[in-house]
């Protein structure tokens, strides 16, 4: 199958969501961990359930009201300027570190980013990390006012780079944009970021190895991905095999 | 405002979706308790996701997909012999201890049920526990083939009840819910079961109570509910308010 374009998720998969880690344990001090955490798996659901209820609201508000429910649940006051304060640190995640790499490996392809992140949202991270120049189009789902996996996301990319859906490979670590992806009809990589993780001896595991439990494993959706991948410096032998 | 008729969420509201948990213990040991928890929270994904995805499969599917997923996660198996015997423990979830008496104080009102469980499963549930007699009207999201919080699973109650939508009191404990049965215009009580915990002193919490965190706060969607309770039995004093 002729791979055309290489389209990439943004948040878990070219940027880091845990790189807001450090931040919240410097301001939010022993909790910081768990925030970040619920932060996180709150933001997916919400994304999810607006999306559902008809009730769009952009990337960066979702992101707030995520962090406002991650802080007030642990018994910390989500005043504005500690919100801000780590907020502004959803502008500025972390590439992953083998991201630039495996950017600058893909030179010859066309590549794009396909992403829940609101359009301002998207060119702070790009231009932050200064990768801007490297992408065709970075495609925010803000345009239909929905969120992945609603097939009318994944829908944006053929028209934005005048391609068919064949003949795209889509890449993200998380696994419901996996399934969503596969499901529109995209061939899909996943990167399998937390694949090496062993699984728990009992019950006692803390906020980061539950996360990894939640958000780790294959999502049995049906749908299944076509490579499997450690790390995304893993995309070129795909493209040359 | 008039209430014409009471609609109660079944999982989680009525019934006890942590009643799997002994079985789950007798069945696997010092991972039941993950186990356990990570079910829930992957069966209510996959109704999401699936709606999102149009990818419908009815709820004892999405159930034991989660299963699998959870037992997999956690090293363990998901051999069908498992599966089966875990999968029935939800055919036999225990209602409530308030639950009883408190239909039996509603009983001179119209009352209903509003459930994604397939209607075999729900046929299940309110025969084992004896309270099939209570309600009018026992209706499966399966109908639509979509799971709440869509519009169109709500949208289920007036015609089965004849009503309109502002004479229904909706009842529920899962935050999601609320929200959306509180947007598509039902009047809305929340059951807040996991109120009175205290929150977490860092982030040394364990698979229980961080599932708490997850689900049990007041989710910010936008929408609150009319009333917030503790528990069932507190819906009569609302009536006669």
């Amino acid at each position: 199958m002729v791979i055309r374009a290489l389209v990439f998720d943004a948040y878990g998969t070219l940027y880091d969501v845990q790189s807001v880690r450090s931040l919240a344990i410097d301001l939010c001090g022993d909790k910081g961990e768990i925030i970040t955490h619920l932060w996180r798996l709150k933001q997916l659901e919400y994304t999810w359930l607006r999306t559902l209820m008809r009730s769009y609201e952009d990337f960066w508000s979702v992101t707030r009201a995520a962090l406002e429910f991650a802080l007030s649940s642990v018994g910390i006051a989500p005043t504005s300027s500690l919100c801000d304060e780590l907020m502004d640190g959803y502008l500025h995640l972390d590439l992953y570190a083998e991201a630039p790499q495996a950017l600058e490996s893909l030179r010859d392809h066309k590549l794009a980013i396909l992403s829940n992140g609101s359009p301002r949202m998207l060119e702070a991270l790009v231009r932050s990390a200064g990768i801007a120049e490297r992408f065709t189009a970075v495609v925010s789902c803000d345009q239909v006012k929905r969120y992945k996996p609603e097939p009318a996301c994944y829908a944006l990319v053929e028209p934005a780079l005048q391609i068919s859906k064949q003949e795209v490979l889509f890449i993200s670590s998380n696994g419901f944009d996996v399934a969503g992806a596969k499901r529109y009809g995209f061939q899909v990589a996943w990167i399998e970021r937390t694949g090496d993780v062993p699984p728990p001896q009992d019950s006692q595991v803390g906020p980061a190895a539950f996360y990894r439990l939640i958000r780790g494993g294959a999502e049995q959706l049906g749908y299944q991905p076509d490579f499997r991948l450690k790390r995304l410096t893993d995309l070129a032998a795909v493209l040359s095999a």
